[in-house]
C-alpha cells in the first residue's frame, strides 16, 4: 500500500484510505483512555501548527495528539509572526521546513491554501480547515463517531443541518459519508444551501421536522456568527425557530433512535438547545475524544509517508 | 488518607491537609535545586492552563512545575479561544476533559468559577486565582516560605498590608495562617478593608508603624492598579506615604528581625521600595522558587487523587 | 579552555571562540538531518524566550534548537505579561531565575539590555537581538553558511547591502567577518550608513553594481519597514532601483560565482527579487537550517558554562 504524505481533504481519498484512517484511530483512542497517555511513536519528529484563523479547540486537539505520540510541537501565532512583516506564505513554509519541521498543520481562511503549500514543500501537510472548502479531520472524527455509535455507515441516513454554504465541515462530511455509502440530506435556509450541492450526491431539504424524522444521524452545524455576511439571517431567533434542534422538535419525533452530532463550539440556544446537547442521543463529548484519536492516526500515518507525492 | 482531587481554596482544607501539601513541597524543592530538573512522576499526564485573566508569572510557574514532573502542558489563550465564539464555560471545560486533559489550572475574574467547574468535570481543578476569593497556591508558597525562613508558623505574628478588599492573596493567606495557628493582622486604608474581615479571626490595623513593630512577618500586597475602582485611592504617592514599606519606616523599627514577603510583581516605589525589596529581610525570590515547588506538590497530589469527590 | 556563560555579541568574542561555536554547530546540523531529531544533551534544563519585540522566526528557531536537545522551553509573551503590570525588567529576570530557568534568550528593542541582564542574573543570557546593536546568532549562522558553501572566510570579499544604520545583523556580521579575516564592504543609501562605520574596518560603497562585481558573498539586509523613520526612503521603488538585488543586475555581472545570503523574512520585490532569492547562488533556506544548528551549539556551550563571569 502506498503510504500517504498529506491529508488535504476527503474529496481525493478513496474509500479504502478513509477506512485505513478510521481503523488506525481505534488503537489511538485506546492510548487516550490509558492512565499514561504517552507512546514513543513520533519521538524526534516536529509538528508545527500554522493557524491563520484562530482556533484554540482544533489547535489544542492537534497539539495533544502530537504530544501523546511524543512529537515536539511548535505553535505559530500568525497574528504576530513574520507574515505581518510582509513575508510570502511559501517563504514562511520553506522556513519551517528548513528548521526541521516534518509535519505542518495549517488552517487558512482561503480555500486551497493547504493544497498550494503541499506542492511547494517536503513537509507533510495536514489541512486543519481552509475557507469553505474542507476540514478533513473534523469529518473523520464525525465518521469515526458514527461508526462507533451506530456500528456502520453504509446505507445510513445522515442529515447535515445549518449553514451549508459557508461550511467546510459540511463539505468534508459529504465527501466522506458518500464515499462510505451513507445517504446524505442537507437541511438549512435556502440562501445558505449552494445551488449545485446535489451534484455531490446529496438530497436537499428545507423542513427540519421532515429531516429529523428521516435521519438516523444529524450533524448540526455551528452558526458561525463571525463568518456570516449580514443579511443572510434576519435574526438568530428566527433561525432557532426554523432550524434549531430543540426539545419540542425532538419530543415530537415518532422514533426513539437518533444520533446527534455537533462539531463545536456550540451556540446553545441557537442551532441546538440544552435538551438536545445534553441528551443521551448526543455524542458531542465523544466527538472531541475521537478528534484527538483521529488526529493521532493522521499524524502517525503521514509521518510514515513516502515522497511519492500521493496524498491519502 | 483520602487523596485530594482538587485544590480550590484554603478555606476548605484541614490543618493536616495544608501540612501535607507543605511537607510534599520540600522534596519538590530539592528537584528544582538539582542540575537535572526532571523526574518522570507525571509522565503521560496532561495539564492545561485556562487563564481568563492574563498572568505570565503564575502560568509560567505552573508550566515549569508540570514540566519538571514530565507532564505535558497545554496553554489556552482565552482571549483568542472558543470562548470568544460564544461557547459556555462548561462546554470549554468538557471539551478539555474529553481531549484527555487530567488537570485543569484555572484563573478567572469571577469568584467561585473553579468551584463551579469542579462540580462539572472529572478533571482535577486547581484554582490559580478567582476574583477576590482565593489564590491558594500563592498562600501555600507564602506559608512554605515562612516555615522555611522562621521555622514555625504557630503563634507567629503575621501582618498582611495593603488592599485587603480586592485581594484573593490576602483571603487565602488568612485562611492558611489561621488554620496553622498564626496571629494575623491586616493593615491598609480603611476603605480597602472589608467590614466583616474580623470574622476570619484577624485584627485590623490602620497604622503601618504599629503594625511593623508588632509583626514578625509582613506580607505586602501589590497595589493592583488594573483592579482598582477609581476613587479608592486619591493618589499613589499618598498610598506610599501611609502604607508603603519604605526605608525610613524600616529604619525606625526598634527590632532587628522581620521577614518581608511580596507575591509579586512588585510596584517598586509604591507599596514597597528598593530598600525593603532588596533587603536581606526579604525572601521575595525564594517565594518564587517555593511557588514552583508548591505547585509541583499540588500537581503531584491531585494527580494521585481518587474520585471520592473530596477536595484537599 | 574557559567555558562561556553568555552569548551577548560577537564584538567581545575572540577568533578562537567564534571558531569553537562554528565547529560545535557542525555535529548539531547532523542531528537536524537525522530522521529522529532528538538527543538527550539538555534534558532537565529549562530555556525561556523573553521577547520584547515579536519574532516568530527567531523564537521558533531557538525553541526547536532547545527541543532537539531535550531542553524544556518556556515562551514569554511579553505583551501580556507582568511587564504590563509595571514590574521592572530585572525583577522579571530574577523571577525567571528563581523559577529554575537556566538559559534566557532575550530580544529587546533597546541596545544593551542583554548585557545589562547578564550582570544581574546567574542564568546564561543569549542575545536574540538588541536594538541596533547585535544579533549574534544571526551572524554566526551567516558565518557558518559562508564557511560551508565557500570553504573559507579568511580573505573572502563579503558585501553587506542595505540599511546598515538600523541593522544589528550588519553590526554582528561585521564583527564576526573581520575577526575571521574577511574583507567587508557595506553598501547602501548614504543616509543609512553610519559615518563612523569605517572604524570597524569596513569599506563603504554606494554603488551596488560595483559592489556586486567586487564581492564573493553578498548579505542582503531586509528593509525593516516597521523600523524606518519616515523620510529616510522616499519610496520603496526607488530603493529597489538603486539597491535591490535583481535579475538585471545579476545578469550584468561579468563573473559566475556569487553567494547570496538574506537573514529573512524577505521583502521580495524590494531588496531582493525572485530571480535572486530562488537562484542556485542563494543559500537562504540553508541559512535557516544552519540557524537551528548554531543555536543548538550556543545552547549546548552556555549550558556547560561555569560562573567565572566570562562570556564567549
Amino acid at each position: 500500500m502506498v503510504k500517504p504524505k498529506h491529508l488535504l481533504g476527503l474529496q481525493e481519498l478513496s474509500t479504502q484510505e478513509i477506512n485505513t484512517l478510521l481503523d488506525t484511530a481505534r488503537p489511538m483512542k485506546d492510548i487516550i483512555m490509558r492512565d499514561i497517555k504517552k507512546v514513543p511513536t513520533l519521538r524526534g519528529k516536529s509538528v508545527a501548527t500554522l493557524f491563520y484563523e484562530p482556533s484554540t479547540r482544533t489547535r489544542s486537539s492537534f497539539e495533544l495528539a502530537a504530544k501523546f505520540l511524543s512529537a515536539d510541537t511548535l505553535n505559530l501565532n500568525v497574528a504576530s509572526s513574520s507574515v505581518k512583516k510582509g513575508e510570502s506564505l511559501i517563504d514562511t513554509v520553506k522556513t519551517l521546513e528548513a528548521m526541521g519541521v516534518e509535519i505542518l498543520v495549517v488552517r487558512h481562511q482561503q480555500s486551497g491554501v493547504p493544497q498550494f503549500i503541499a506542492k511547494h514543500t517536503k513537509m507533510s501537510v495536514i489541512n486543519a480547515g481552509d475557507g469553505f472548502h474542507e476540514h478533513p479531520t473534523q469529518a473523520l472524527l464525525d465518521l469515526y463517531t458514527i461508526r462507533e455509535k451506530v456500528g456502520k455507515i453504509k446505507g445510513l441516513k445522515v442529515a447535515i443541518i445549518g449553514d451549508i454554504y459557508h461550511s467546510r465541515v459540511a463539505r468534508s462530511n459529504i465527501w466522506g459519508l458518500r464515499k462510505l455509502g451513507a445517504e446524505v440530506t442537507v437541511c438549512g435556509p435556502p440562501p445558505l444551501i449552494p445551488i449545485d450541492i446535489t451534484k455531490l450526491g446529496v438530497r436537499v431539504e428545507t423542513d427540519l421536522k421532515h429531516t429529523l424524522e428521516w435521519a438516523e444521524v444529524v450533524n448540526i452545524l455551528r452558526i458561525q456568527r463571525e463568518r456570516q455576511d449580514s443579511g443572510f439571517l434576519t435574526a438568530l431567533d428566527e433561525y432557532r425557530d426554523w432550524f434549531g434542534v430543540t426539545m419540542d422538535k425532538l419530543e415530537q419525533l415518532k422514533k426513539q433512535k437518533l444520533l446527534i452530532l455537533h462539531p463545536g463550539p456550540m451556540n446553545r440556544g441557537i442551532e441546538i438547545d440544552d435538551y438536545a446537547a445534553d441528551s443521551p442521543k448526543a455524542a458531542i463529548n465523544e466527538q472531541v475524544t475521537n478528534g484527538v484519536a483521529v488526529r493521532m492516526a493522521v499524524l502517525y500515518l503521514v509521518a510514515g509517508g513516502n515522497d511519492s507525492g500521493s496524498t491519502f
